[in-house]
């Protein structure tokens, strides 16, 4: 079935213990749309400026993703970000932030994306999350994440927003700071009494938890040695999560928890390289493989 | 198979953000051999001082725990330890420590306890769990825990130990510091070089990670709100581990992974109250019944 993400597309410059870069692919309607690609078949909603290098255009292209969605703004600069990694590689200090064009970004729905079927909410504020719902028509599953920002300074549109979408996605760190509460598990129940019929909170190196009335469960990340860049692994996790459901086409339990697994495993194979370089040398076959790793590791 | 723990017997004062506590049963083979006590019987060698109530020894004796190797020392006073937690539930600051009896701690191991077969090498410094070695006959399987104590200050004694032993325990944060490596799974894999055959980190509410030359695996905790005091979960998870080792009388990779998982769960039970509280509670139907669940939160 469809999937629409509307988020953030940007320019990042990234300082790592290990190594730099300047001015690579990012965003994370990038991450998402990419992660996602390897499942079905995406729709794209963000805006750049006129300096956004064509060929990152062509790359999302070439893997089905429908760039139709993306606004080339004549004149204006993209969105840019420059961060800057602690020896942990979890931590991570925003050196600067340039908002540019998505500083005035009101989304507009192509007519052909408003009958999507499911729908991700990414990186925005709530009021503009609620904007792309209102163009909306009849879509099955929406999940949205959310960020501190939101969390500090618009608390009564994110309340409005939790109650008219399905799935929420957030930081273990952020569960903690909407909530006040440092458990976890009382956390994740807490932020399903909101509204949302379901709740993951990621918890980077150490996996994510799974929140519905009648479940909760945690899946571990998968062991890599490999963190190069952790940029994008949050939503490389929700791509390969909804990228998944919308290929399954439903949101069974069952369904839910195999898409939580690829997530993970799209976002530890992300973390690998910079930018999208890992997921450019991959295929779902390298997802199905570290799957049945992942499956091994979990059963006994 | 027989299972024999050496390690601290002690009275803790705790303090955590809901609840505090004074003067309660604590100390690393405490936690260890009633956790293992679930499995199988249990060998422990420790020091106490004359203030320790007989009412803690006839709580493990009741358990199969054998305290003939608990050495009273007249006129002297039991390991103490008093400390903090934070809000956080997994940060903690130690406000007051008296060694006392355990300070002049020189294991002996009675007679009876000379074969035992699974060693647990519990709390103290890698000199006294090499005296403990040199004096058991042809072990099959020797676990020693270490701290970071011993890896600033007695690296040697320590590296000697790495090579007699055929598992080690250890935190995350001590992996870290004995590696000086961030990344848990290059340090794992940096630990077994030192030595052991295989090692555990132990990872706290984020669960724990195994290493052997052919393995490499993750299990999350089990999600549990009610934390009220994590004080020996790191033993509470080696004895529910060795317990179970003990008591299937292999350790082969199967049964390894098992008893991994039995040491969570032992440990999501320790840490719902004080002291061995809430492992008075339950028995081996609570574990298996929580297995059950944590095999079908892991499985899809």
């Amino acid at each position: 079935m469809s999937l629409l993400v509307v988020g953030s597309v940007a320019i990042d410059s990234i300082e790592t213990p290990g190594e730099s870069r300047e001015r690579i692919l990012g965003g994370s309607a990038t991450y998402f749309s990419y992660s996602a690609s390897f499942f079905t078949p995406v729709k794209l909603v963000g805006v750049v400026g006129e300096d956004f290098p064509p060929e990152h255009v062509e790359l999302l292209r070439g893997r089905g993703i429908d760039t139709s969605g993306l606004h080339v703004v004549k004149g204006g600069k993209t969105f840019f970000w420059k961060g800057k990694y602690q020896p942990n590689m979890n931590d991570r200090e925003t050196l600067e932030v340039q908002l540019n064009v998505f500083g005035n970004f009101r989304p507009t729905l192509p007519e052909a994306f408003r009958r999507s079927e499911f729908i991700f909410l990414a990186n925005g504020s709530p009021v503009t999350q609620m904007s792309v719902l209102e163009q909306a028509t009849g879509p099955r599953l929406v999940v949205a994440d959310t960020m501190d920002l939101w969390i500090r300074e618009q608390h009564e549109p994110l309340m409005a927003l939790f109650k008219r979408i399905d799935g929420l996605v957030m930081n273990d760190s952020e569960a903690k700071l909407l909530t006040g509460d440092e458990n976890l598990v009382t956390a994740g129940h807490k932020v399903l009494k909101m509204g949302p019929r379901f709740v993951v909170i990621k918890k980077g190196e150490h996996g994510a938890m799974f929140f519905s009335q009648h479940e909760t469960y945690v899946l571990p990340a998968y062991p890599t040695e490999r963190v190069v860049d952790p940029t994008g692994a949050g939503d490389s996790f929700a791509g390969g999560m909804m990228g998944y459901l919308a290929a399954a086409g439903n949101f069974e339990p069952r369904t839910l928890k195999e898409a939580m697994a690829y997530g993970i495993l799209v976002a530890s194979y992300n973390v690998e390289d910079f930018s999208l370089e890992r997921l450019k040398q991959i295929d779902r076959s390298h997802l199905d493989q570290r799957m049945e790793r992942y499956r091994k590791m979990l059963s006994f």
